[in-house]
């Protein structure tokens, strides 16, 4: 899967996963839209318990363990870590109830602003490979949740990484959602805004996150189907939605 | 609480909040008694589920946060990560129920044998302060639960670091076990074995690591009291049991 020759940084979620745990823990997550339609899950205290839990405790170092066994040194890091995922805190969210919009108080998330490349850097020296994770943490030291697709484009562009990868659970980027063989094979970089008419629920975020990365000078994204054997490259191998 | 002059590793447990956790998803942990006296938990996939969520996720980060807060450097690490804790792994136990031996079979657990030097002192060095807890990878790429004294022994003993400070809730070493009256303020470092024998419960553990600690050439052993302001300065001042 990673070659060698290659620095490689891995930014993982885990939603199935915490939804599962936080229902087992009576914690059932609150999903909220935003204004402009894009959904996610309202962060409290004990919310981001749940995240630290599953994202930098059970998912992160599980995906570490299957990567050091195949002889990769992975090395797990939350974006609390070093302060490596820096993020404003978004406080207070609007959200949408049906066709009203209500302003939701105290939320614990936040957008990630700057990157540990240091803490990076020292470590892709070494070989290593990151494995990272939310939560960020908020310039006030708040452990806050962060949308993974927006921080792995910081990342991707603090270290001028030129190929990203995107994996879910779908062949690529659809043109009409659920059915897969609308799949969009390429996008030109300079119409990727007009394709975002397409992306429905969580591709919203994808689409996003790869404008930012391509703000942040990234040449290349793959959109790839991240349920099939070797995808990333497959992906790389144009095999999803390749946006350049 | 930590000086910017000498470098610092910390390793911490999280066995009160596991139990809590471990209780709510229904997965309780078995308490077993090794033939020596020696309590633990049996650790199977699940419990080791718990231990990765609650140590390398939740309390990890935590701690992570609070001392980032306060302008310490603190980067947390599972003793996964880039196998930083290479345990020999346990498969079969012997334990003892009433005045019966007997074998517990796949159990999840290890002693560690070798800790990854290049990637602490990689951190150490750009002043950053490794935060490690369990558990730790087998030479079989297992995650396995594992002893945090002997893990932190042989941390102290690898990074050939001269004092080391334990933690825990009591004021020290008691002769008496709760009866924080009989505090034993010092053990010269050759007669640690004979003081095994006031040793109770979790206290056996924290003996047998400052044994193996001597034995890796730490100098000094400060247990103390982790319940009280400033524990590791009032250790480090001898409040607590001094071994040297």
């Amino acid at each position: 899967m990673l070659t060698k020759k290659e620095k490689v940084v891995i930014v993982h979620g885990a939603s199935v996963v915490r939804d599962e745990m936080a229902e087992k823990l009576g914690r059932k997550m609150q999903t909220i839209t935003s204004p402009s339609g894009i959904t996610s899950v309202f962060t409290n205290e004990k919310a981001i318990e749940v995240m630290l839990m599953v994202y930098a405790g059970l998912v992160n170092k599980q995906i570490v363990a299957t990567l050091l066994a195949q002889g990769v040194k992975a090395v797990g890091l939350s974006g609390v870590d070093g302060k490596l995922w820096q993020a404003r805190w978004k406080k207070d969210l609007y959200v949408k109830e049906g066709s009203k919009v209500k302003l939701l108080r105290n939320s614990l998330t936040g957008r990630v602003e700057k990157v540990n490349k240091e803490l990076l850097m020292l470590l892709l020296k070494k070989s290593y490979t990151p494995v990272l994770c939310p939560p960020a943490l908020s310039w006030e030291n708040k452990i806050v949740n962060t949308d993974n697709d927006w921080a792995a484009a910081v990342v991707a562009g603090t270290l001028k990484i030129r190929k990203m990868v995107v994996l879910f659970e779908a062949p690529g980027f659809l043109r009409e959602v659920s059915v897969e063989t609308s799949l969009i094979p390429k996008i030109k970089r300079e119409e990727l805004s007009e394709f975002m008419q397409y992306a429905a629920g969580r591709m919203k975020k994808k689409v996003l996150g790869a404008k930012k990365a391509l703000e942040m000078g990234v040449e290349e994204i793959y959109f790839g189907d991240g349920r099939i054997e070797n995808p990333v490259t497959r992906a790389l191998g144009g095999k999803g939605t390749v946006i350049k």
